[in-house]
């Protein structure tokens, strides 16, 4: 089946706010088999809608149209949906509950096949009712589950997975990839990708569930990630119960006053060696009183790079003081792009080192 | 004149990938007086692309095609341009150089007066050659300036303004909104807009200038923003010249352990408190030798609140030692949403209190 997509409305289409719809839908219909045909944005004009959805329901199986969808019955949506419903060739089935809002979702069905549903343009409400239409639509398709990837692009993934990677679905967000797999496969996909995919639904998540099962506190100490490390792991509710704080040592001085990272250290190896992110380890977990830990200190750039340590070099520890793994790696984004590669690259490590070693709280 | 965009190309259209250019590209249309009439996401066929740019030059007086521009001869735009200069009705005209990347832009222009410009689908390509056709088309529009506000939302801004709204574009990204305002009247709208209407192009860099030219040192104590302000500071390159460092004190002990909050401020006041956001300050201060810093601790939520105190409520105290502004809010986004908008505040108030006194590296 092919599928498209109208979003209607002059918010996306005179840039007044960013699309939220287009990549979550396309990406779950492509991994379902629905072939992606379409995705028009268009203004807030019931004729262009109508006009908008003969076309594209020459070709389509199915039409999914967002926004215009208010609770008057003048607005931009019911107008349209009159208009096609009268025309004689189109009839329309039962109301689509909308679990998160007021405003109902549509769905008209040609009499040559074609179905149309219309949801409302807010994005918590689209996707919810989106789920609604998706589990039906699934029960005559293949049962999915998610694999989140961490450490292979795309292409790699694509790869390493062959003939299976035909199959899947991928949703790219923030360096990591979600797989979207037929359930079939997931243990075939699991056992190809090994330590890259993921046991939750993110890296984050993944850090978390290991620290929570073993009982066990966790601490930073930021160098070059300037504190993201820390933001990203209390973005999840539920953090308070593992996550301690962290001490972002921007500055040298910090990482001796604050973290105790001595003095001759810095001067022997610099501020961004292995030496420096052990001792930065040690620092945060003395002070803290953490089970474990990670540190970081890096060159995020663009500024600060030398030949033998260049813009994207970082050392990460991770572990506990008496025992715990220093790495060094090395990205090629921009500044922003080179902080989130460290970060996530330093719950990776941390995720690693719970997995080969058994601690727990004591 | 009316614009559309054709975005092209198998990975927007599948989900692989986000769009990153429709809002961009539109909003600075839209700040130029350009109607946007309409956003089509193609395929990668030269087929689809000319049937597409012919139904859309029937309308608009400009299309902007982006992807499929590869530097083989045989990629879907060449071979669509191809089709389309055969035809008879319309010429090229010279290339558009690409600043950053290897693929050159194509200019069409029909006889009948629309002219089609065909970018490369790379992000930073399409963005970096977009700016130069936005300079060539801005020779023949009036000439603008981005006015950023903070604390504002659009809906307010947009009244606050009344005519003059009609004549800015508005770009919100981060909870903040850049306007894009027409250079005669800037200082009408920042006359406006007061204290909302940020000096540079970002709340970050505001704040970071001001610090700059005073020559002071920054730090700050995050609980409830979980290092989220320090990762936003830090992500300005050169903001090692000010940023010392911070103390993520996630956990109460954290707080009375690094930060010396004493224990009967926690226990007669709360956590979250006016007092205890000072003691964080106090001690950051201390501890780090900083000139200025902002503290925070509230509610982000989903858990964690109550009648008294509930999710979305935060303290902030912002400045000195000696003297600093301690200011309560009440935000009802989600967590990270909470996160967000405490994170800003605090900058916000840090921005506020820099304006108000005349303090100085000493």
């Amino acid at each position: 089946m092919k599928a498209s997509i109208i979003i209607t409305g002059s918010e996306i289409l005179t840039g007044l706010r960013q699309d939220a719809l287009i990549q979550p839908m396309a990406s779950w219909m492509t991994s379902r088999g629905i072939s992606m045909d379409e995705v028009r944005v268009i203004g807030d004009s019931p004729e262009r809608l109508v006009k908008t959805v003969r076309d594209l329901a020459q070709a389509n199986g199915l039409i999914i149209v967002t926004g215009g969808l208010g609770l008057t019955p003048d607005d931009t949506t019911h107008r349209a949906v009159e208009t096609l419903a009268a025309s004689g060739d189109a009839r329309l089935y039962p109301e689509i509950d909308n679990p998160v809002g007021s405003a109902r979702g549509i769905d008209l069905r040609f009499d040559h096949g074609t179905r149309v549903v219309f949801l409302p343009g807010v994005p918590r409400e689209a996707h919810a009712m989106f789920g609604i239409l998706a589990r039906e639509l699934n029960e005559s398709a293949p049962k999915t589950v998610e694999v989140t990837v961490f450490g292979l692009r795309e292409v790699e993934i694509a790869r390493r997975l062959g003939d299976l990677a035909a199959a899947c679905g991928f949703l790219p967000r923030d360096m990591e990839v979600a797989l979207i797999v037929p359930k079939t496969i997931e243990q075939d996909v699991r056992r190809i990708l090994g330590p890259h995919a993921l046991e939750q639904e993110n890296l984050n998540a993944s850090v978390a569930a290991l620290l929570k099962r073993r009982g066990l506190t966790l601490a930073t100490a930021e160098s070059c990630t300037g504190g993201l490390i820390a933001h990203i792991v209390t973005q999840l509710s539920g953090s308070s119960e593992y996550f301690m704080g962290s001490v972002v040592s921007y500055s040298n001085e910090i990482k001796i006053r604050v973290l105790k990272v001595p003095e001759e250290i810095i001067s022997r190896h610099g501020a961004v060696s292995h030496q420096t992110a052990a001792a930065m380890l040690k620092g945060v977990l003395d002070l803290t009183g953490a089970d474990v830990g990670v540190a970081t200190t890096g060159i995020a750039g663009p500024t600060g790079g030398s030949d033998e340590k260049p813009v994207g070099t970082v050392w990460i520890a991770a572990g506990r003081k008496e025992d715990h793994a220093v790495k060094d790696f090395r990205f090629r984004f921009d500044r922003q792009g080179n902080k989130m590669a460290f970060a996530k690259t330093a719950l990776f490590l941390l995720r690693t080192y719970l997995h080969d070693t058994d601690i727990r709280s004591h």
